[in-house]
């Protein structure tokens, strides 16, 4: 790290610095400019340490040099990883589509969407049995009994399950059910509950948060890793900005970024990311053509009956023009959706 | 509600919306303009219609008229609820000042600064024992040792205390040391967490999510009271925008506005709203200018040795500055932070 | 508009409303809920009206229900805008590629960029001449020499000719030279500039500011249309957002948006919106897939002797690469960049 | 500055790097860890270099040490510089309050302003002539009809005046008329502008853009001072964040912030701010208190007649009241408003 000494630190400051930093352990190089002192410091740094010269006098402010994510660098591991969801690999040549209702509201509502997905090519099937949601008013979700019916689907349809979790008591038992955790947007700085899906086997799909940036998403990542469990997608669904028009902005160029950052899968969510339905299949594009390892797309059969994100989801027979769409964007950049291209024209 | 028609809707599609709504126990007026057709809708209404409405053909868009929280609502309740602290009145003339450590260190670190705030004139003492760290690698907290060390504090110096709970299952733990529960900026919409604070009687303080709408944070507030705890305190611990001179923008406006919307007591964190501690007294003074009913401050005995946000901690002697300085402007705008006014005089 | 009245509104500041906005012009229909008065309002109506009402006593909130841009919008044109630049044509299945160095720095940068661009496809050159810089000690473009050599390039090369105009002063002067106006992301609302390139008739291309909404940029639009030039180009180059790993957060639902708000095409500028080179191909390739009119690319014979921007300019090599990338997704959409498809295989 | 190499570079590209660093007349250190290099460099550097290491191949990125403004910092000029406008001093222990409508929409309107403001104590007149208004279709103002009308009432008043300048052409026009130039925000990187009043002596009162950092702010300043003209006093008006309650987020940090940097005065707008009149004499108060060298506020005799920003007006008596209010805040921080205490509790 970069220490930068004030203006006006004295030389008793700059000494005391070193000190303290050759007691961490660090090499130390000194430079001083005309206008600044700078510490250069070399060596094994925690957060604690950073903080602690940062707070000491005559500090100005402390410039960390390496990123703070390890397990989820790219320096750490340079191939992409590969996240294999009940036969559904992320990571590869192929870009996997989840598909589903927002909320599990019924068994003839998630039987009816999980089949229609799957007959649109949709390789797993979300499905929220546990609702984050902004009022207290509104449906929560049918909990367990909502696990039930979605394992019901996988029975049917063959598709495996993405759910979210949001409370670490529910670990287990969603963990009975489901092929794949989804940790939300909401909770991706639930410290408790990263760490308890980090100490289970099963993926994770890893929401950025509404105002993470890219580096305390890594972070994020890295306490499920770093607690036991490497198999983690991350997905982008949109960050929180000044702009109406939207629901969230959805920042593709964090695709771009994490490929380069990163060796883990990203897919991206283009529901959440507009809030939409019109504007799901043009992004749903944008992203394969940014590299997404895969999308989650919110599907209802009749949204105008959904008990939560109606105005975000397709309809069925716009979600199998959408795998289409996408299909054919994914091969222009040498990757694929469907496992047999469609013949028709899409222009 | 308002409904706000697409410009090419069909009379069908708009007979379709008004009986939807009727359907739902609306009163409907329609209003045909030349450009569009608006329908206003009266009665009662949940967050599933409103979406459902606004996913059905032939809607552009639903304009919600009332504000969705009833119980943190100054409609509700027209004067400032007071919630009482270990003593400490939230929300009265007086001006309550929590100071402490970010987190418990040690038995020593605590007690010291447990005793030089007290000194200076802090009403309440903070320390988290639960740290929500970015890093998986920082010092996580002290955990219920750390509440104990609290307890001893809060015995030895009589200060009521205030910490920080992130996980469900802790929550009963920590209503067995702790006089208030703190929940951060990162779990504000951890409804689990809110809904079982919300079951105690505890009071709660409630930080604002790094980037929740003061609607978003009212709501919240919601959770906690419809789930029967009342006693419900919001506090500003800033924002996160594009400006990286301050860790985050610490939203005075907000201060104003929640009295303008609720009537909740609403108090300001500069330390987090900052992230220096030279910036900490200046904001101080600005909340309590604002109309904070109280401040809740970063206070270490040696910022320097301190294992979380020593950058933005007070020294000792800084703090007693700042509370002669913030009781001065409190006293400026009818109200106090001192019970006995400082004769120094501060300019 | 809709009109909410505060809660505490009496039937004399209801019955003063209505009276104003009748006297307005407006038809107005009254409806009385539990908790609020919200009066309906239809007719003309300008900003003045709006915020009188607003300001009037008993007011809470006004409601806009039509959006403020009239021959900017899709109503008042439903097929999409083709604007044409030295034979350039955007706004149809063609997918043009703007590209050049940030600044015109010599003639040998210029000619050698240009010949570059053109060979590997490039439809139009850009270059500043005048340059909108953070420090006033920075390189400020070479004016009107610098629009000099973009004609000799022109001259040789037969590409047409993009280049920004800061000052109302050189509109005239650069209008003499240019095929298209670029109006800057900082002079998005220099509201004096929009007017006098709008008394023209040359193309412009506009530029999404840092932090406008879309609707404040189509606004923009609106400016330079209603003074009478209606051949205008949008540009998303990214926002303004707390992301720091990119420079700006490049939001391509901006150009799904706008095709369904607007009838005027839009272009996106991956170089600004991301400030890294090596994030520029996959959102230039995002960009084409979410349906962008056309790309606007920096490009530099050698970016690290570039006076501004060479951080995220393309080299030659790498942007003809990026040229047959985004002419393949561009025909997996139905649109062409190149004439000719490239044989190559690309993935 | 710092310059971080990629974690992949190559000996031949460090010892690139640093060929070039000395040839631009950098002191070079080099610093090996384990995981990366990092060279320092000290010297004299433009904005050109920096840009020129940084697309170097093997640089990751460069890390400035300065801040870019030289004639705007602190580490120029130690104690705060006062600027007279018209006998009204900014930098001083008075905080002097500029008052007036938005905009001069008539004689009548103007000199009945004026007469309010000056008796309820307001230093200044502020008023525009020359309006930036989102539509093409709002009273764009009265040009220099409205610069006369202004002259008129400082004839009548003794109020010396402040209005603001939008195109480069008018500013010797409104420099026969002003006391001080206004710099609108959406001006604030408007660099023609910038350094046609840094070349007249007048005062120039700087807005800080909707989304400006700071250091952006101070650079703006810097174009300023560099052609010239060190009458500098900033202006924080709010930047642009997700939060819809206030029209703009005030960032009060920015004061304090200013302070710490720079030796320049620094005033606020609650008006333009908040966007609500009922938030403008709190979030006042609070700019007091956090230090601001002064106030700028919107007073209009009829809100609702006003022809622009009626909402945020305040009324003569609303406005009389604000002036005590921040008079008495101004004296708990050593300072005044005022020039005779008023005797009022305002408890």
């Amino acid at each position: 790290m970069i220490v930068v000494m004030e203006p006006g630190a004295t030389d008793e400051m700059i000494e005391q610095v070193i000190k303290r930093l050759r007691d961490f352990g660090f090499d130390v190089h000194l430079s001083k400019g005309v206008e600044r002192t700078v510490i250069g410091a070399i060596g094994e740094k925690t957060a604690e340490k950073i903080q602690q010269i940062e707070a000491t006098p005559g500090v100005q402010r402390i410039i960390p040099i390496l990123q703070p994510y390890k397990l989820a660098s790219k320096e750490f591991r340079q191939e992409r990883t590969q996240v294999n969801v009940a036969g559904v690999v992320f990571g590869g040549a192929h870009v996997p589509v989840i598909a589903g209702p927002c909320a599990v509201e019924s068994r003839e509502q998630l039987l009816e969407t999980a089949r229609l997905v799957k007959a649109a090519g949709a390789h797993l099937l979300r499905g929220g049995a546990y609702k984050p949601r902004t009022s207290p008013y509104s449906f929560q979700g049918l909990a367990e009994e909502g696990l039930k019916l979605l394992a019901e689907a996988r029975e049917e349809t063959g598709l495996g399950i993405v759910t979210e979790v949001v409370n670490p008591r529910d670990v287990e038992t969603v963990a009975e059910y489901a092929d794949m955790f989804q940790i939300g947007a909401r909770n991706m700085q639930n410290f408790t509950l990263l760490t308890e899906v980090g100490r289970t086997k099963k993926p994770v799909l890893l929401k950025r948060g509404l105002s993470a940036t890219i580096n305390e998403w890594l972070m994020a990542a890295e306490y499920i890793i770093s607690a036991g469990n490497p198999h983690v997608v991350l997905c982008e669904r949109g960050i929180r900005t000044f702009e109406t028009e939207t629901r969230n902005t959805l920042d593709l160029s964090a695709v771009v970024a994490v490929h380069e950052l990163s060796h883990l899968p990203v897919i991206v969510d283009p529901s959440h990311g507009t809030g939409k339905w019109k504007y799901v299949t043009g992004m749903a594009k944008a992203g394969v053509a940014a590299g997404a390892d895969g999308l989650i797309v919110e599907v209802h059969p009749r949204p105008e009956e959904a008990l939560s994100d109606g105005p975000q989801s397709l309809r069925p027979e716009v979600f199998e023009q959408m795998m289409k769409a996408v299909d054919q964007v994914a091969r222009a950049v040498g990757r694929y959706v469907l496992e047999q291209p469609c013949a028709a024209n899409l222009a």
